[in-house]
């Protein structure tokens, strides 16, 4: 399988800057040896827009006219709409019934058309959308633009800390963690790239563990909280972090919730729980993970304002 | 009075370079005219390290030596704290007592040596300090060195948006609007600064009305919530603020709650009551303030946790 290369990454890098944040490394009050990668403070909020302006850059003139198409109830969504509107195309998202109405509301405040249809028909719709318009259907993660757009996290890690040793990074369907490897280990092989998963959602682990892609099914990864950690591998982001990943570690709800604390409290970020896992592990996993200059990457900060206020309560040690 | 230059200040940019955080300019995602400072992600969690990374800076080798000493009860003690041991010299923080232990915490973990004292006695101990070791005395904000530090913060907004207008800044003491006024109006005369104060401390307002300092008293300024903005102006900003701040604006409590909820819903960021005031002003007072690409500097996130807890129920909109 033709995997990402680093040119590919670096190229994205260059066709993302005018519209991603280039996120600071921050350094952890608490631990000397810890850099937080605030992906929450991307425009809308998480890594997902830089995969997307990635793609959206890709087109040609004849598929800008024609616009992009995808199918979320989340952060993608809104994250190709922003895209799509920086770049002056049009965007239509394909959003299950059900999704929260906040996050309707801003994809509309993007400019983008919603499509709302019954949860099981999404995929089907977005695929109709995109024969009948010539709209690009541009997916969430299984697809070589979003993961060389994720990529350019990669890059900046290495750029900003050239000493880097241990890269956590969480991992869902694979595009972030496919892309982040796949730079860190390129420019800096010494350095060790750890995926994170919820233990109630470590279909990654498992596959990794099978050699091949398994899936486990909504009901059982609905179980976390994590909710952007639910989706299994593709084939090609297996194949990708199979190439790169150094290894693959869990984390459980408590400690997820306990991460989202120490972030509020002490690196003052708003971050959702998919966006903590790899800071549990830091935390709560030290002796699993590789010595050194470590960095945590927080993917997102779209969090329930109620969720987050319950967390605030929880403890920022555990036992 | 001899005030404080732009040469001063990008003299402490230099200083201040390898131990601050160059914070980024966030795009408000609600507000196309908008970005937002967070110095919320200082290592300290404040724009304090500035002033102080920049008192250290300028120490001779005998004064290295001697160290430094200053007397405070929050964001200042922490972040000399910090800037003495990243410069490695021996800091004293002379603390009332019944200030939160947190704080207290904080300030020994970061290497400092504290003091606790009854409150009314924090400035007498401080100097007897200084004249009993030769450390030097770091005050909060009526020095020169602490003006030029805080006045990086305009130096850097300028540089990366060269087209803004509106700069909205805090002031308490006003160590950092002196330094963000003169560096804005030097580089960009056009561009108005607005100083926003709580309602209930609105000392700053007074005084440039009165056209000399005005102190209104603890038992006055102490009604706000937000604690950092309780101090009156020394006649070193007075002057500063005098000659370069283009308005003062103030903000109701309920409009200060409701920033920091927006911060933390909109922009993923733990905002404290002090550093929501400029926030404040561009939501609920855009007919007060000139019109135009607005920044809004975000002072600092060191809150309790409990408090941030209450305002993530508060509404985002008033009214």
């Amino acid at each position: 399988m033709d995997l990402v290369s680093l040119a590919d990454i670096r190229a994205a890098a260059t066709a993302v800057a005018p519209t991603v944040l280039r996120t600071p490394l921050l350094p952890a009050g608490w631990d000397d040896h810890l850099w937080l990668k605030p992906e929450s403070l991307q425009p809308v909020g998480s890594f997902k827009l830089r995969g997307a302006t990635n793609a959206v850059a890709a087109l040609d003139p004849v598929g800008r006219q024609r616009g992009v198409v995808t199918h979320s109830s989340g952060n993608h969504g809104q994250a190709l709409a922003y895209a799509a509107r920086a770049a002056g195309i049009g965007c239509t998202v394909v959003v299950p019934e059900g999704a929260p109405a906040v996050k309707v509301d801003r994809m509309r405040a993007l400019g983008a058309e919603v499509v709302l249809v019954p949860p099981p028909r999404r995929g089907a719709e977005a695929d109709r959308i995109a024969a009948a318009t010539g709209a690009a259907l541009v997916p969430p993660f299984d697809d070589r633009r979003i993961i060389a757009g994720q990529g350019t996290l990669g890059l900046e890690i290495v750029e900003d800390r050239p000493d880097v040793d241990v890269v956590l990074v969480p991992v869902g369907g694979g595009g972030l963690s496919s892309g982040v490897a796949t730079a860190v280990k390129a420019l800096r092989p010494s350095a060790a790239v750890i995926g994170v998963e919820p233990l109630l959602a470590a279909e990654a682990q498992e596959s990794l563990a099978a050699g091949e892609v398994v899936v486990w099914g909504e009901e059982r990864t609905y179980r976390t909280c994590a909710d952007g950690l639910r989706l299994p591998l593709s084939p090609l982001t297996f194949a990708h972090l199979r190439a790169h990943l150094d290894d693959i570690v869990t984390v459980t709800e408590d400690e997820i919730r306990a991460a989202m604390a120490r972030l509020a409290r002490d690196a003052r970020l708003v971050v959702e729980p998919s966006g903590a896992v790899a800071l549990a592990a830091r935390l709560f996993h030290p002796d699993t993970l590789p010595a050194g200059r470590t960095v945590a990457v927080l993917t997102g900060g779209n969090v329930d304002p109620d969720v987050l206020a319950g967390v605030l309560g929880a403890p920022a040690a555990l036992g």
